[in-house]
């Protein structure tokens, strides 16, 4: 029998919704690299639920792709992308950023975040002492929520988009995740709030429904010059463009997106309950999709024959922080069914 | 009234029985980045075709994305790749294989291709007079079918393999066609042949009844160490992985792949056919599914309302160099509507 | 005994007047990197030799280093740099450019010139047909004196300057000789009119009398914006950069850069008056300090054992393409040998 | 009346002996590119005093260029060079290694050093958990000298060597003040260990004597191939390649490279004396020519007249991290004042 999957948010295909659309426009007959009408009706939708009406919109395949080709297009040679030292670009991309000649500057996280004042300070450090020897800041990279499933708050985002604009440096936000952390509970943001304090950012296709597909926005339409040009010669151009447009035209379609990433949430609210009662210990403790949790290291193997989850790292000889993770797909019994074996 | 669509080989989906597969599947749990059962089903397929029950095989989404990735996998920093002029890495993918650092060190081609005493004369000149100051060949990259819809014929293969062997050079062949050239009519080389006498090549998914998907073949296993991060580092691993496995399974069951493309190209034969009888000239005349045609401009008017082509450049103030191109999703009925207006 | 070196312009030390000024001030302290009072003066003789007051300039040590770090620090990732298919950048550097990120876009060279209606033409054609699929032209190089010697005139100047202007396309040009080409008795361009129509430049001095450095001059300030760090991160800043200094600072001493070099151009015309009483032909004829003549092979014979020349390729199997070259450190009598030789 | 530097090791031109010997030479004719006698001398001599009759050399200018071209030699794509959050390469060289498509994989320093367990620590983690997600760790990059003064001992650079084998990663050495480590007088390190230890190092010139110059040494034979390719593509083949010929050479006649380097060590003691007597507190104490010191904001004012310090970072509001330095050209009259000032 095979196990159930909590570890990670790209299990599955994608939503039933997508599935029909591309069966129905299957043969029909368009040009390619997304000139189509599919991605032109997408970039509608999504405007629309911006309230941008000119925002420049561009679709990419996947998260690593998208980060290194924004990055790459707002940096000269000499400029580094300000992150968090847990950021997805500075761990898990395999030097996509430095394989594109720029270094990532990484600082300490809090729960998966960098503050207003880090940023300001290590601008203001570089400006008195750096100078030409060392690297300049040239953009910063949020992601939001966090690779520890945390979320930037309003004020947050407020105080880091000031600091940006008072050095002069476009701010970056990784939405790989953004539906869930635009439906969590304890949010406070929307994605009116983003196209304000935000230069860049990109809506997740592929964790959130879609088989795949990333779509960058860009509030500052000057950081759209060339763009496409950027994104052929990163190898991120589709050929037949018009999948990503059939996809997010159907996820921005009576906000299957946004219905799709609260019933994940909501699901890890299951999971969150269950874990609480056992009174386990969390890391960025949030209310998105992914649960970061320290778990003895005997209950797990207890899971182990049914239940798939992430190991993060070890803690201690006893105990491990592993992931949960639910998803647009996940299914109720089986969150019943691993909230059981938690409590177990 | 739509027209109809001979300009390219990627304007419909794909073939319905990859859509079929793909919505069985669709809400199967598997783990990600292609270490699930489809790629390794999918590659055990194309392994058995090519008769090389080890060869290492690594799935990428785009042409552009597998040329940048393979090319950049070979090289050092201060080493080239030897290509015609006509090659898609020269013209058409905006730098890809430069961004990654290196150039593209082109030859005049004849008819799409370059000879192996070309390669060779390159090589010998590089050694006598350049030295450290010129960029040193590290790898040979050839198309079949070329840009222009020409093959490779086995014993021009046999010639670039031996000369590469001789210099230390891998060969890698571009295959984003590939189906349709060994269907082509005047085709002498096998799948057998290829992973004998080249070290990488890919079997073009996008352009031959995918949605999508470069399958990378290795004959030279030695050459696949690593590509798996290299595929990362520039951003071509896919999450849900399994869709390039899914399709390209779907593709090597009960010879698929080659039915729709030999299909393709007795469609373009009979395109030939009525071009033929108009006497217009050929570029580097063929039998796959891409026809490079001289056409005088008013015949062309004459076609511009029903049908959408593909224009090359001007020849001179009445004449135009077009591209008519057939896929595995051309229709019957659409051909016949061609064939008659052209010789209309 | 040894030979006579007329293979190249960089065979001996430097202009002794440099030696002595490295010698007085050899174990004075200074601050590094170029801050120093000796930059701040041979900074200030370049700007009145150029009548622009506040010019930045910055000096780097080599010819490549120069070409790639300009080019790199105008240059966004899709963006490639127009030259001749004789550029040095494009055949003897190594592929420092390409290392950098960019494609370089070659065009056939006249004399080893590019003309501003080819200029045009490929600009025309990108916008019509290239679109993102192919690499933008985003700055053009030239080099005067060309790799063979010739030197663009104030007329073609002018009509490429309009062109790039037409475009929005920096004009960059490479003057590793270029005391040669302003001191040549055909030259009619001066300083001032280079720093009018174009918008960045070098003033080469390692083949000019210097034991190394180029200075980089930006008449276009916009473009000197953070060279500095562009410079050190592609590893060209000097540590003590006073040596840079110091040696622009004699050669702008009493016009000492274009004395010496304007006598070696008279000793080529000494080489070529020799040269034409026995009828060779030559290759982009010139009057700079670089002489392309075609020679048979039976009479380099006789010139081997006094003399080295460079040998550059086989015309036929009697004959060969040679250069001759003179520096600042040639010598009359030697040059007298040469011509009574080659007479012989 | 001018100030007094003790802020770095580069204030002053080069040896007396050099500057004779460039003298002397100046206007001999000789190839260029370093393929000249005197650059054969120098590596003869250099490989004399490492006991490695064979070992290839190679000259650069500066030890930035150095250090990302080594790296850039050694690495693939996807992989990284593990450092010292305190390395050069890492904090004063504005990404110069990232720029070649290289992330630098930054362990906490202790004393600007990294231990053995640390490097073995993290590619064991690698290869566990980070696969090809995250940048594989290709070469292990130490300076000694480090930024901050100290050096490492036999028994760590052992141990080190022996994890760089037992992973197959190359072990480099950043030898820019190698001179003062290894006279320094704790240290017990020869050159022919670092031979038997290190795969590639350099010796540093520009900081030991030279006008500029570093001399990149590679007991390991096979990582020497095609690196003269390299050094152009990255910008650093010197036209008159004999200038750093004759450099080396002379540093290396009479173990003049040694007796200056350990001259500036014993002035950096007699300062160390002057600290200790005021209690004052040393970052990374050593015995080499730098001083990393805590020194009361209000002390180092009364010598901010007559000298030159460097100024690292505030420690809190009464105190700051100072860096004095001594060099091959210190001044022992000089070198009593500022101990006068300092005990004041």
């Amino acid at each position: 029998m095979s196990k159930l999957y909590f570890n990670c948010d790209y299990t599955e295909g994608c939503h039933p919704n997508i599935l029909k659309k591309l069966t129905e426009t299957n043969l029909e007959q368009t040009i390619g690299y997304g000139e189509d009408e599919y991605c032109a009706s997408a970039k509608e939708k999504i405007r629309a639920a911006c309230g941008k009406p000119n925002m420049p919109i561009e679709f990419l395949v996947g998260g690593t792709q998208a980060n290194a080709t924004v990055i790459d297009s707002i940096l000269r040679s000499h400029e580094g992308v300000i992150c968090a030292d847990t950021g997805h670009i500075n761990v898990h991309e395999t030097g996509a950023v430095e394989a594109c000649g720029h270094k990532v500057l990484a600082l300490p996280n809090t729960d998966g975040k960098i503050s207003a004042s880090q940023i300001k300070e290590f601008c203001e450090t570089h400006e008195e002492i750096g100078k030409i020897h060392m690297v300049k800041p040239g953009v910063v990279y949020i992601s939001s929520p966090t690779e520890l499933g945390s979320i930037y708050y309003l004020d947050e985002l407020k105080a880091i988009s000031k600091v940006c604009r008072e050095y002069g440096i476009p701010l970056f936000m990784d939405g790989a995740r953004l539906g869930y952390g635009l439906t969590a509970s304890d949010n406070d943001v929307t994605l009116q709030d983003i196209c304000e304090l935000v230069d860049v950012f990109y809506i997740g296709g592929t964790k959130v429904g879609a088989l795949f597909g990333e779509a960058v926005c860009f509030p500052n339409e000057a950081l759209a010059k060339d763009f496409g040009y950027i994104k052929k010669t990163r190898g991120g151009l589709l050929a037949k463009g018009r999948l990503l447009g059939i996809q997010f035209d159907v996820l921005f379609t009576d906000n299957l997106y946004f219905d799709i990433a609260k019933s994940a949430n909501e699901y890890a609210d299951m999971i969150r309950a269950s874990l609480d009662k056992k009174g386990y210990e969390y890391v960025a403790a949030n209310h998105s999709n992914q649960i970061f949790v320290i778990v003895p290291n005997e209950e797990l193997k207890r899971l182990d024959d049914e239940f798939v989850y992430s190991f993060d790292h070890k803690i201690d000889d006893k105990r491990s922080l592993v992931r949960f993770c639910t998803s647009w797909a996940t299914k109720k019994e089986n969150v019943e069914k691993l909230c059981k074996a938690i409590e177990g």
